[in-house]
Parts: C-alpha cells; structure tokens; sequence
C-alpha cells in the first residue's frame, strides 16, 4: 500500500504490515536534504503516530545513498539564506512556533509514540546523519559512508545533535567524530555504538522490518508508546525522582487497564496476547506529563 | 550470623563478616515480589545504613530465581489495586510521603553510604530486574533469565527505571530492551553492559563477597559512602560547577580529619591502614547536601 | 620554539606546529600536583585558548610519571590546610571568584576553544588522573599505572570527577574504580573506556600530535571551538529543546560566513579548505551562550 505519488514531493511513504516505511526519495541527488523534505518527513511521523493501524516506523533512502547531507547543489551560498532564502534548511529543522522547534523533525521524531528505525542504506553525512539520532535504533548496509562533517564545511553540529550524539555513543567518541569531522565506515559506526548491526544492502529492509516486529510484536501498543517517552525524556533528568512521581501512578492506573488483565492472563495461559488499548483511545491520564504548547 | 526468623517475613537477612546479605525469600513463588517485601528490603538497607560494623550490602535471591517479577498469582486482577487494594505494589514501591518516594526501596537503595551489590541467581524479570538498577554492581549466575517485561504485560518501565537503565547501558539498549520485553540471557546482559560478569551459580555468592572486599576492604567507610552519594546524585547533573562547589570544600574538610592523616601515612609506610572515621559520626559538614524531607 | 624556562615553574610550555604542548614539569617528583602546577596549567591553556596559532593542546608529563596525584612529600598532614595553608591545593583546584570556579584548572580546560588531548606517559593517580578528565582525548604508555585512589587516602574525588567521569566510562565503571580506590593498568583503562588507545612510550607524544591533527587539519577554527563547546555544555542537558533555540540560528549565522562558502567551495573543488574564520574574531553572535560572571 502506497500513498499516491502527488502526495508527496521529497519523500515515499508505504506501508509493509504494521510498519510505516518513509524513503527519503531524491535519488538523483543522492537524497541531499532540502527544507522540504524536513518537513515532509515531520507530517508523515505525526500522520503514522496518528494511526493506530502503524506500530512501527522504518526510515531509509531511495537509490545507493540515504541522504548526502543538506543539498549544496547552488555552490558556495548554499548555506546563505540571506540570498534568495532557499536555505530555510535550518529554520524548518527546527521548526517553528514557540519553543521554536514546533513543526520540525527532530521534535516529530522526539513525539513519536512508535518505535523509529533508521535503516541506513548508503551515504549519510551531516544533517543526513544527525536525522537518525532521534531515532531508537539505527541499522547500516555495508559499504556505506558516514559523518558528521559539519566542521569540515565550518558549519556546527546541528539538530540538536549535540544532546543526542553523547547520548548513544558517549561524550568522547561524539566529541571526537563531530570535532575532525571525517567520514567513516560501518565497523567504526558499530564499534562506536552509533549503530547496532551492518546489514548487507539487499538485506537492510527486511532486517529493519524484523526488528521493528521485535520491538511491537508482543507489546502492548500502548506500552510501548508510553515506555518510549518515558525512556527519551528521563533519561537525561538530574535525578530519578521527578520520574518516580510519574511512574509509580501510572503503572497503578495502567494496572487497572483491560491491557493489563490480557497481559497476565495471556502469560499465565502462555499463549500470545491480543492487547485491547489503543495509542489514539487508551493512554493513561498521566501523559502527556510534559509541558505542552499552547 | 542470621536475624532471627520471625524478624522478616518475604527477606532474610544475615551477616558474612562486615557484609550484609539480603536474601528476598519466598523461594516456592520465585521469590515473586511483594509490597512486604519491598517495605522489608529498604528497611534492611537503612539498617544496614546505620550499622559501621556492615561495609557493603549483597542482594540475592532464595532457590533457583532471583525475583521472578510482581506477583501475579492472583491472576487477570493481579495489578488492579482497585480490587481489593492487594496490588499496593506500586505504592509500596514508589514509598510514601511528600516526595512519595520517602519509604521505597528504590531512595533506600539510592541513599546507601555503603555499596549495594546485585548477586543475581537465577530468573529476575519486572521489578525482580529494575529492583536491581539502583545498585552499584550486578553479578549474574549462568543460565539466569532476565527481562524489562513490562510492555509484555501492558505495563510500564517502574521504579524509576527510565532514569537507571539509560545511565547503566546507554539509551539505544535501554530502548530496545524496553520495548520489546524480551527475555535475554547472561551474554545479552554482559555485551550490553547491564552486569559486569558471569558466575557459576554456586560460585556467586563468593564472588559478591569478593566485590565487596575489593571496594572496601582498602577505602576508608567515610569516602565511600561520600563517593557513592557524589557519583549517583552529580552523575546527571547538567554541569559540574555545582558538584565543584562541593567536592573542593569537602576535600578541603576531609583533609583536616584523621581519615587522611592515616590514608597518607599508611600509603608512605606501605603498610595497611586502618580509617578511624565511621559513617555513623564523621561525615563532612557538607552532606547530606541535597534538600531534606521535613 | 619553548617559552623562556623562567616562564614557568612547575609545567613547561612548547609549541609543535600548531599544537601547544604543555608539560607537567616536576620529574624529580613524579610531577605530583601543586597548587603552583594548577595555576600554570589554567593560564597555559586560556594563553593557548587566546592565540589563534595554537590548534590544539597535548598534556603529557617530564620524566617517567604523568602525575603522581597531589604532593604528600609533607607527611601525614599533607592535605591539611589548617596547618600553614600548604595544601589550597583544593581551593587552587576549584579556582576563586563568584562561582567559585573561576581560575582553576577544571573551568580552563572546560573553556578551552581547541581540543585537549592528554598523553598520559606514566603514573597517573589521584588529581593526576581526575586532571585529564575534562580533556577530550585519553592515550596512555604501555606500563602506566592508574587510579582514582581518593578513598584509599580518606579523601572524596574531586575536580569534579563525578561528574565528569560518568560521562566518560559510564556510571558502573566509574563507582567501581571510585570506591575500591584500586591502581589499575592500561588495558584496564581501555576496556573501561576512559583512554582510547594504548601505545608505546617512546611514541606516545607523536601519536597525541597525530590525534590533534585528525581533529583540526580539515575542520574550520571556529567550528571545531564551537562543536567542542556545544557538546560539553549540552550533553547534560535534561532535553535537546535549550540547544535547537541555540544550534539552528548559529548554523544560519555560519552559513552567512565565508568560513561555510570555503567549506562549500572546497568540498565542490574537491581541494583543502583554507577557513579564513579566526577563534578569537569571529565566533557567532549566539556565543558565549552561557552566563558570564561579572
């Protein structure tokens, strides 16, 4: 199942079972980023987090690279969106409104009650990089060539990057990739724990797909929407205890949950369990806890 | 040396020379976990806090499991505490008071002056694993079971686990662990970082001890326990200046009492030394330094 | 080219290239820490940190020692500072002013604009290891002996070590080297995590001025101070949102600058970029973006 092709510009979107798979689809331009691909790649986050029918969602890349970073086809002024303002890149990164990073991809991403995998097919620098590390897990093709050469083309680590890279791979390792700015291949990625296993290509999306079903398969959908949250955005609070005031109350109310009872029925009965809660329906009055926009 | 039975009801608790080893202990239910039996554990963690004679605390569990989850004998209702309030589970587990965490074994863990070591049996799942994150090591007998279930259940990551899990093994691994629910052996355990050896299961017990030994047997009782509080409660503070404005003065305070006077005269007379300073009367003027509960 | 040797009394300062080379200069004392050490080793890096010659910093020490930690040649009552104010060892350590952090060595190394890479030639305990955990870059000499001995001599780890060392090695590592106090060896090290490689002595210095190449020859100036900045002072963060209202506007300013049209152009041309961006006149107008002490 495929969205019509008018439906949009920079991007595919299908569906394989209950995964949402986005391509990032410019594969004559080695997928070079542009604004409007962020922001296509945002809507389709938030229409899959909308839709109860998608547990997972799958990103990757049409043709041999997954995305070469932002487009700098116009040459030298790129980058300067004091010309012609074709360089909106960075404003609909980060989206707007007021916390500014409203309608971007990072914060899409950040939102999305399902598990996001990036299976990286080829090439992917600079922004085409940062894009994945909002994501859970990340698979590569062998082959492929990474970076985050945003010192090499004097720009800065952007995206947020800085937060998310140390989180994944540790302050050194993120420290000394974003700082000489070289590209490197899929052994240094896995062993510097930006990814978690080298696929071959052809292989790549059926390994994204199955480890997308490890993840949803015999979870509660609602659990592991809330279990995702709960794990992004704790994970860097000072203490524990801002989280056991959520935690504690929620884990009552969702004991209260039909999902629950199919839970320990299920297990006691070993057979598979067939969760009744919905993302869209049945998340517990606890959530969203964080401050939300106006 | 043993408490005499009639002491505890779902733990028991004995002495092997200045350790103190906690056994949760309902081996004919795996040892499946109680609100007695989280009450019981954080009260013999501050017994153990109070007592200079105990130098480290090694949990472990009865039988063949370590802690095979919540109970959930009583079937499809098992966490429904509006049944008839047996699941208090949670409550149990997130303690009570203004912080609501006051009398939970997670802040009993947490607030330790002396190292907690996870000596892991057998089978530990649910709580009988996140119970186990608060701790400084985790050790794992061959052939043991474990598993963050939670989502296989309909339930969330508890006991504040959001915040433990990532600091442990990195957020990508506490991500996919989490949200899967999977059952894993001692290998996934050790690749991923989430214990730091495997044992025989006879051989455990010793080996807790042995670890014990080796992060007191040569450090004086004050600096541990000041070591221990520095690292869990600045290791996710957003910068170090306000660690600095502790550790240079408690240094400073240290430097003055006999603890240091004997550290540095054992160390140039190569012989062993023997710390005057007890956790219970010579702690420094600046701990506790975190707000205390009224 | 070597400052006048009357420049410094306890470190010494070289150029290599573009690499400031600054020494722990106390052979006869296996180079252990002085307040006197301190304070040359945080005005040697804000001089480095002002000169945009310098590319980067290597730390290393004279003589077969790196730094046998603090200097207890006084005896027993080394770190009392009560006695004639010998060891402000600490308060040097913690630097003076509102913040309490001002002058000393750990903000100075924070501060610094270029890459810090230690090149840890022996011994290094104590304050001589917790010194290099601000530094971007660990290399160790085969044979060199390690320890975060502090609690062997009833001191705390201090120079911010708690916080800083979780960050490097993780939470586990770091509480199990930190409490037990052991000395430890390079293997040990590496496998922690705490230096990225092991290599021979007589290498150790040409191997450290390779690593600064890596993370300058083809990075911009002010992009490798600014990545350098943006990681340290977000990775601790709570969220990534405080970053992308910082990361997404810097990156438009930058894209404006000639630095981005050389980094474009060159990549385009496929030759070496000359950035003409200087550190110390042309950082973006969103730095410094962290408050500034009156």
């Amino acid at each position: 199942m495929q969205d019509a092709p008018a439906a949009w510009s920079d991007i595919a979107v299908a569906r394989h079972g209950d995964v949402c798979v986005i391509t990032l689809n410019r594969p004559d331009k080695l997928n070079a980023y542009t604004g409007t691909m962020g922001v296509e790649l945002a809507r389709a986050l938030r229409e899959a987090a909308a839709d109860d029918a998608v547990r997972a969602v799958v990103v990757t890349g049409a043709g041999r690279a997954f995305c070469a970073g932002a487009d700098v086809s116009a040459g030298a002024d790129a980058f300067d969106s004091s010309g012609e303002g074709k360089a909106q890149m960075f404003g609909d990164m980060a989206g707007s409104g007021k916390r500014q990073v409203g309608g971007g991809f990072v914060e899409a991403i950040f939102d999305s009650p399902k598990p996001v995998i990036a299976a990286i097919n080829g090439a992917a620098v600079g922004v085409g990089l940062t894009l994945t590390l909002p994501m859970d897990v990340r698979i590569v093709a062998e082959g492929a060539k990474l970076g985050f050469i945003f010192a090499r083309r004097g720009l800065v680590p952007e995206a947020g990057s800085a937060w998310f890279l140390p989180r994944i791979v540790g302050l050194p390792q993120a420290l000394r990739w974003s700082m000489s700015g070289r590209v490197f291949g899929p052994d240094e990625a896995l062993s510097g724990g930006l990814v978690s296993e080298i696929v071959a290509p052809e292989a790549l999306l059926d390994r994204a797909l199955e480890i997308a079903a490890e993840l949803t398969a015999d979870s509660a959908p609602v659990s592991v929407a809330l279990t995702r949250q709960l794990l992004w955005r704790f994970a860097g609070a000072p203490d524990p205890w801002g989280l056991l005031e959520i935690d504690a109350p929620m884990s009552l109310e969702r004991g209260r949950h039909g999902d629950v009872k199919e839970g320990v029925a299920s297990f006691l009965e070993k057979r598979k369990a067939a969760f009744p809660g919905k993302v869209s329906t049945d998340m517990p009055s606890q959530y969203p806890w964080w401050p939300q926009e106006p």
